[in-house]
């Protein structure tokens, strides 16, 4: 198959960032792997490769769906996943493909991680154990004793509009949490401008339930959910430091947040609601634009004009992050709302933009389709 | 009839907080009317009512309902509301009537408040146009000139578990809005211990879409609002001062917030998160025994105790307000959750418990049941 | 205290189903246990006892929050429910009870019924064991042996409305099935006046996920279930047999139906759609006249007039059943619409019902309230 | 630009229908306009074809967005269209596009297609204007005079499936309804089989709030839908004659339903539950073989093994129409049970799969993604 990426890929005045032109043909596809497929971010890793026209499927891992085809267990793969899911064979996953996807909980991802790269291949970890670059804090705030704090030492955190020149070399990705992508990516700009005041930042964030993951847990449970609000992980919540990390190496000091989740009755989305004061006086414009020019090329990030607040439901099943401004004239207080979709930006959909730029691919192949709404 | 209340009605430990024996007969009933029967928060009345043993239903009032059975337009009602709604005769409301309730848009309350002063007749007011004491607030925020400042300096603002004693002897009663309710209950201890720092308040309230009426209007369409999540009137929203005018009053000096109210896919409830820093060191359960000291004996506050946080699920259908309590240690920032049912609580509960206390009933009177869960 | 019912609890023109006054003291309140107290309608009775006048909580057993007041596994029951939940000691709970509910999974209720009934308590009984008046249709449908038979043949069959006065001298009450009591109610009046043809009957029903109970299940997990609809148990539901047990009898000849479950993104509710063919050309109207006869001196059922259909919504936390007619006079067919709550009419609230019949008290003692809506 | 589609939109197995090698430059687009863009099924028209790679939009109009651009009044657009919308310049429209989409209610079809047709262009209706054969029927059941009786017969109606052959060659496609999609592709294999009682067919089918478009109403206000139920239009719906038109030709014999619409508190999808009668002894697993080999070819219509049944949420945002079967032998009825996304296969997505066979292309072509799930 001979495509011309670059331009078949791009939209009008937005071409993909990656730059160039790839010939690749059907027996050069990218071989890749997805170790947990059966949970919601390993299906949707499924979903979004499935129509990426560069990479071939080819171990899905499973506990418990073992000898199953994958439509057969996601229905809404049906006519795209006749592939069957296997219970993990690490030899033969590193030995058959080019990237790993690690879709698992954490705590799970360090010997797979360990014989993938002693082996030359590529992981890209969607799990929190090589988040961190400092592994006495992933240890304190998940309790868990770091096997391999060197690897992890190594790792590049694959927020792509941050560390994109990183993870094109990087061997393993620390795939970003959902809260951390839609907050660092809120703040970005202004902690760069050297806007914020140090400890004035609060982060409210609501996320549907897809989050939580598949596995069974009353907090999931369709009638404690519906219709229903509730704050949980209260001044706790293991992805703060992991915003703290990013916040603070963007700031050139280190900052510490007030970040509160909460529990929507929906099943995709996250929106962060983020509140800060400002260092100096700047009007709404100004810092409008600041955003808009951090954010210039960027294939996946918009900037909202005055007066649009972004909705989660418009960035659904989409890798697009919507942000949006208000400057509180009366408090001081610069409000930003940031909304992704918690398993296509804040989670698969990212893994897909890692995984680009691994591959020198255009970010946008494979992810360039437009949200759903209603 | 003859009822014992104060027993009757009683819980186990908590009785009404109005104490003493009430002798009423069938037609000694104190009458009621509702202007504005047919929205959500008038047809929440006419539910509660329909339970109250004191209470007996005169005029039902409606633009677009006129001549149909309450029961006919909310079929909830069935067997409960055999009432004819009709459109609003003023003479005959104020004269058949002890009580009257309004339950309309912001901006039509002054007329229908300066006639039934005017007859002596007691005004329970769920719109906003007598809740500022100073005009000129009321004016800025909602963008209409205040016809009546005298008649609004006179009303008492009803959130009863700040003003019940002017309650009791107030003609005119400006019943809460939905986001002050729950914001001020949430803070007011906190604030009359002296323990907030000024400017460090930001609220982060998520309502459901039944505060926005019953009215259309494509933010309450049901394809964009399911499964999605907003914020909306970022640093402009009409409560804003309504809740300064409230706090500041409980802290003794001029307090200004930054609010942002968000719209769930939910129909009932008010989670209003709220951060602020405290203005001495002192540990969670110090704070905690503040607040229940606080509440102690009110029997629609509860204050939950160390690791419960509040869900408005909880509060459904009744006139109850959670709060929960969790000090951040590492930030400095206490951060309170307070959960109602925007029109229990948040409207309609809390004008009939208004009217309990304008009639010196127990203020559970009609009130006095748990809320629905699942 | 002293009451009087069929006054007091009565509506203007719809007194309680039970005539007569009761005197009851404080000390001689009903005592009641719950068995599985901790479920879905288990923790539904507590809320709808807790309300109920002569009823006195004694007992509430759980598996898995033994020494937790049940207002801390259920916080909406916060000032409410300071009870403690114990592990079953069915001696002490026999002992100490004039009734037991049992809230259990099928399979469980036969030791319970046995020592009860043994010991002279009457039994409510939630579950299917006890609904079937030939026990091998229950062993085929359920896959497991009744292991006493001759105590089902003494059961009652709950649908109070079809057998309110077997009911009064029940000891063991086999309280209906959800499906089954919007079904029944539906088709009774039709089926009594031998208007039904025989082998035409379909019923389309459409179910909360709260029917399906706490016990975690992929099925009821958030995500599977929001804004998605699907039919499940197509043909092989374990209340088609006790729909067709009930409307065999009412039709006074075997009957079996097409019955097809499905479950909806919402929390409580049923709505039965019922087709089915006339024995002989009737009108719309006369047929609405038959079942206004029927259910005439019935105040928990409501047939609707011409162009009102039934919503779920409507019914919401109450024990009403709301029933709507329309005649197809295209095809022949009626299409009656029949809705509750699951939780109420479907499942604890006509164990109330029951409960009131029991002990001769107005069938509405503890249930006249409207339902919340929106 | 150059791409080999057919080989490059096929999926591994499912090549697209229409099979051979198209090349089209850049230059060669075809040129589509939307009259009625900013309406759901308008909005969907554009999500889909900005993916499409042989469509160029031209001309968006509206009504109340004029002068804005769509992504303006869709951010799930943003990035993906800065096409401003425009109102209504029919003569522009016609002159500028090669095929014009009417996403408009009923009524206003009939001036746009004649003029269209007269200028040679291709039109394809969404609305129900150009869906019936026979005029008297449209006017019977939708109250309306149709202007152009002949046009319609020249019409053919766009159930891609069963009119393939003649949508080719078509001037007028008259896009199906959602109800009768789902409904006619549920039954067809069955009636060709000759294998349906003729007057045993019951549809029950559940709609998603979308299908009721973005008017505001009272019955698509998000507190009236959420958590409840309903049927609506028994008996009476205007989408019964379309499906009995569809079926009788099927079966080559007059057929008349029993069709009942419900709405579900979801925004997407239908789930169509068909009950029938077979006209001889088959067995589940012939029915089934009968229902494969029918839809063997097609890459939208799935049906689905022996206990797998249908769930909306599976085909969300997708093209697909998924299909179970249940046979209950105690009854004797086949239960059909038939999914799709009310938005794509039964509107827009259908729209563009005749959009496909119109133009010669792979009829997957822009349409060959997954469903999104959850």
């Amino acid at each position: 198959m001979i495509c011309i990426y670059g331009v078949e890929l791009g939209r009008p005045g937005r071409p993909g960032v990656g730059t160039g032109v790839f010939l690749l043909r059907g027996d050069t596809m990218i071989r890749a792997s997805i170790i947990g497929a059966t949970g919601y971010t390993g299906v949707e890793l499924v979903r979004l490769l499935s129509s990426h026209p560069e990479v071939k499927l080819v171990h899905l891992t499973t506990r418990n769906y073992s000898g199953q085809e994958i439509e057969e267990v996601f229905p809404n793969l049906t006519g795209f996943g006749s592939q069957v899911c296997t219970e993990l064979d690490l030899e033969a996953v590193i030995a058959d493909s080019d990237v790993i996807f690690l879709a698992l909980p954490h705590g799970h991802a360090v010997p797979v991680v360990r014989e993938s790269v002693a082996a030359g291949k590529k992981v890209i970890d969607l799990g929190a154990d090589f988040r961190f670059r400092v592994a006495s804090i992933y240890e304190k705030w998940y309790g868990i004793k770091h096997e391999e704090p060197e690897l992890t030492a190594g790792a590049v955190y694959g927020l792509c509009e941050m560390h994109r020149e990183k993870v094109k070399s990087a061997q393993v990705v620390a795939n970003p949490g959902c809260y951390p992508t839609s907050t660092v990516l809120g703040l970005a700009p202004l902690l760069r401008a050297g806007l914020v005041v140090a400890d004035s930042i609060v982060v409210d964030a609501k996320s549907g339930v897809s989050g939580a993951g598949r596995s069974l847990a009353l907090g999931s449970h369709f009638c404690e959910v519906n219709d229903n609000v509730k704050a949980y992980n209260v001044a706790c919540h293991r992805h703060t430091p992991e915003i703290e990390q990013e916040i603070s190496g963007l700031a050139g000091r280190d900052l510490i947040i007030s970040f509160t989740p909460h529990l929507m009755p929906m099943t995709r989305g996250i929106l962060a609601t983020i509140y800060c004061r400002l260092a100096r006086p700047v009007d709404e414009e100004s810092i409008r634009g600041i955003y808009r020019e951090f954010y210039d090329s960027e294939p996946f990030v918009h900037v909202f004009p005055k007066g649009r607040l972004p909705q989660t439901k418009w960035t659904y099943g989409s890798n697009h992050c919507h942000l949006g401004l208000v400057l509180d004239d009366r408090t001081g207080r610069l409000v930003i709302v940031s909304a992704i979709d918690n398993l296509v930006k804040g989670a698969s959909g990212q893994a897909v933009q890692n995984l680009n730029i691994l591959f020198g691919l255009p970010e946008t192949t494979g992810l360039d389709r437009p949200a759903i709404f209603p």
